[in-house]
């Protein structure tokens, strides 16, 4: 870091007084609790474990009645974490929305966090009955790859002049990170449904991804779009899909959203941002062309300039979510009929 | 399990009703959030991994004046998980004490859900530089291990006739049961020291621990007991300390809790609960003999039968609940001087 530390103390300081101000309404809720979606049993040394279930926590605002849940998964090699508290102590989406009158469902993937893993893999290396070279790869995100695949900057260290993540706290983002055992999960990744199963029981709501989880609620939606209202898929890679798999897509409004710099990190970094953004322009041109409702948010076109890839952590957080809560309100609320 | 399925039905129907009766008072809280605690760099493969952190998530109720924090630290094979909704969908103890005014701290153990682990041994044994011999031991419980464990009955699938534990819902318990990298943690384990710290932080604070962190309050004590106002330790072995240790430790008022059926599972089961009583009976009387202030409340004794390990899932928790919140204001806030 280049700043000094008096600069660092004064950024933390005002960073801290705006977050108090922004929290100073007290919060009420009607309700709030956890759960678990899906899991399936598993005999290991002759007991029974449960895995793949998706851990799940929610609060429903009082005045929730006239909108529809959102459910928030985060990224690679983080937790639910990310929606929270951001790095530098402000308010996160999770809190936001619900001050929005909107419920929120955060869930931690399958095999992350307090979703629990498999750890069978484990025994069996030990024991001898798997080599060790068949351990699965467990991606673990240093801070040099944070640093250039969420695009804080063109290297490791040194930020954009205009960037809007809040680098003076980068070492609280860097707590967030923690090992991703998605490698360990069978096919299809078991979180797709756990999300379509999570929709369908909440009865009607909008699936959010981002990153690693980007396109899951469009796997969920492949798999049961019955529960699934509306999709916010913020920054990844789209995959290509074939013309019966669009055509169901095309009944779910979706979001795609991007931020800055997509293409000014030095070498290109390990993540290829602008061919993902690429591909999802060529993904909403295909839903369009099935008649569906998509739209690219690409936050520099909107005069929006300086968005990490962690964009619900930015600074300028709150104007993105407003661009979210806005495009719910027109491209899925106010078509629906009313919820009783 | 011998109730046929109609029976299962009702009680699940009962109880959801109970739940609901009990969550219908809308909850208003001043602040919430989570952060971390702790947390060093560590070099893996060329990049520096945070490791040891630990996540906490709190809330904070808007009549919070005249009460310590809370923080409760979940036991083995568990997350945070332990003091939120129980599974059969009552209010955990969580948001229980925040009804009673209590801001609440829930702290995932370092190398426990969203703090992340150190995944650097599995690496290690991958690349070939360390024997798969060497891989440590993870803890996975088994459904027979947890319910012999916990205490659900004396034998796996049988419950005891006076039980407390919603077994009709024990399949969710099962889901939050994740596997436990404590052995791959550094000696001394980095959350007694990040529980000692979070207790300063918080300018005071009373920390609970349940069966494998039962005693963590202590240690953290050991460590840094200024911030310290109040252990509540449920369910574990106690640990034999010197003099010079039980002196520093009598200056922090203490309550112990067990609950019922220590010596009643076939073959003891794989943890020795009267043992571990009784080694809590000694300590009680240790402390008392330095001129603190500890006290074993042992259910049972109280009239209060049929509690399992997981007694903060129990149908009565709220009753156990008000046993505790009863003993913070005996024994620390009415002798405390007020808080500004």
């Amino acid at each position: 870091m280049r700043m000094n530390s008096i600069l660092v103390f004064l950024v933390l300081f005002t960073l801290a007084f705006t977050g108090s101000a922004q929290n100073k309404e007290p919060l009420t809720l009607a309700s709030q609790g956890s759960f678990f979606v899906g899991g399936e049993d598993k005999t290991v040394n002759g007991g029974e474990i449960t895995i793949n279930q998706m851990y799940v926590q929610y609060q429903v605002p009082v005045n929730a009645a006239q909108h529809l849940p959102v459910v928030m998964v985060h990224g690679c090699c983080l937790s639910s974490k990310t929606w929270e508290t951001t790095p530098d102590g402000r308010m996160g989406w999770n809190e936001y929305f619900v001050r929005k009158n909107r419920p929120v469902y955060l869930a931690d993937q399958s095999s992350r966090a307090r979703s629990g893993f498999d750890p069978s893999f484990l025994s069996a290396v030990k024991s001898g009955s798997v080599p060790p070279s068949q351990l699965p790869n467990i991606l673990s995100a240093s801070h040099q790859t944070a640093w250039t695949v969420f695009r804080f900057g063109p290297s490791f260290n040194k930020p954009f002049p205009d960037g809007q993540f809040p680098v003076e706290a980068v070492d609280e983002l860097y707590k967030q990170m923690i090992p991703d055992l998605n490698s360990t999960l069978p096919s299809p990744n078991p979180t797709w449904k756990n999300m379509a199963a999570l929709a369908g029981q909440l009865n009607g709501a909008i699936l959010m991804g981002h990153s690693e989880s980007g396109f899951f609620p469009e796997q969920a939606a492949l798999i049961d779009a019955s529960g699934i209202k509306g999709i916010v898929s913020i920054e990844m890679p789209c995959t290509n899909f074939n013309e019966e798999q669009l055509s169901k897509l095309a009944k779910v409004p979706t979001l795609i959203m991007f931020g800055d710099h997509l293409g000014d990190v030095q070498g290109g970094g390990p993540a290829q941002w602008m061919n993902s953004f690429n591909g999802c322009e060529k993904y909403v041109d295909q839903i369009k062309s099935k008649g569906g409702d998509a739209q690219m948010m690409h936050l520099p076109k909107l005069g929006i300039r300086g968005n990490s890839h962690m964009l619900m952590q930015d600074k300028n957080n709150l104007q993105l979510a407003d661009l979210i809560l806005n495009w719910i309100d027109e491209h899925i609320e106010r078509r629906a009929t009313p919820r009783k």
